[in-house]
């Protein structure tokens, strides 16, 4: 197809794909004359990628790089290198971050064995979130509470990402699966869980609500 | 204390808490001189409340002012009636939602027998974000998908909110309990979600990252 075939099929803009190829970040398209050039389902993919990761998971265009250039190596793409360039980089946050909920995080990643450096952004993520916690919650969090959060974590993960799957195979798809799947579920559990607060809560009052309104 | 002193002791500016009397969400002091009020523990905790209410929650004034017209009243306190005017209305969203979606979570609620009305919040965010899901995942989502991720949120309201908690008695800290209970364990839930899906792409692409760092 051509490039502005290529722009309606990925809503990317053309001046976008073109800058998208000056920057190393989607292959040439196969030159065909002069001034035209044709190009295929990879690109459509590459550009899908990108856009999930700039929408979606909004990451820095850096961060695209690297999970571009670790996609085109065919050794870092078999170590899932792309994917978890990805994965190391969602959630970034310039969140302050108190010693205390530092260090806790860092004693839970070791008490869950978890392989994660403290580079993640989900690391510093989780230490800023425990610190909000430091300031507004009634009362210290224990390590038995992050535990069973961390549980909770590990359940989901593993339903989430089943034995079978191979982030190093699939190029493209598996690092859209790994941020989209992490990302889009998200609001998914959040609400699932606030509707789950709203159903106890009536339980615990006695209030059982009729289902047909009040 | 006088007003002063409540302004610094909540960090709540002094404008604001006159505002918040004139709007009827805060008691009047008692009166000790002609232009003097005296304020106690009850003025701190509301102003507490409120401002969980604003900026933790980022409710608007017209739901904050029903929370405390339902702290007010001692039956409707009883009830619960101020922690579910909170939790109903947490997380409001104004995002598209498909009717597909919409189904689903009708019958979702009706599966999991949830005491959840379609005017909760939480009910139109998660029609939302399963319509996000629609339109950017790869595959459409089952009950069977849905329903884990409901046995995992009914999982964690379960020991958030244990058996023996009375929403009905503690007035202002109960509300602020509930709603900030919700809140502030959000990102905490995330990020070990994030960190836990990295784990476990650590482990499945046989990567096994040393502690100490590459």
């Amino acid at each position: 197809m051509r490039i502005s075939e290529l722009s309606s099929v990925t809503g990317v803009p053309v001046p976008t794909i073109k800058y998208y190829i000056r920057e190393g970040l989607l292959p040439r398209g196969e030159r065909t004359a002069a001034n035209q050039a044709r190009y295929g389902d990879t690109h459509v993919e590459r550009l899908r990628l990108i856009r999930a990761l700039r929408e979606v998971a909004d990451l820095p265009m850096s961060v695209i790089a690297e999970v571009v250039a670790a996609l085109e190596e065919p050794e870092e793409a078999a170590r899932g290198r792309p994917v978890s360039a990805a994965l190391r980089a969602i959630g970034s946050t310039e969140a302050e971050v108190s010693e205390s909920a530092e260090r806790a995080v860092a004693a839970l990643v070791d008490r869950r064995g978890w392989q994660v450096e403290p580079d993640f952004a989900s690391y510093r993520a989780l230490a800023a979130a425990l610190t909000a916690l430091e300031r507004h919650w009634v009362r210290p969090y224990t390590d038995e509470t992050l535990d069973r959060y961390a549980e909770v974590a590990e359940r989901l993960a593993a339903f989430e990402i089943p034995d079978d799957w191979d982030p190093g195979q699939a190029g493209e798809n598996a690092v859209a699966y790994a941020v989209l799947g992490t990302l889009l579920f998200e609001p998914i559990i959040l609400a699932m869980r606030r509707l789950a607060h709203a159903d106890r809560h009536a339980r615990l009052t006695g209030k059982t609500r009729r289902r047909s309104g009040s």
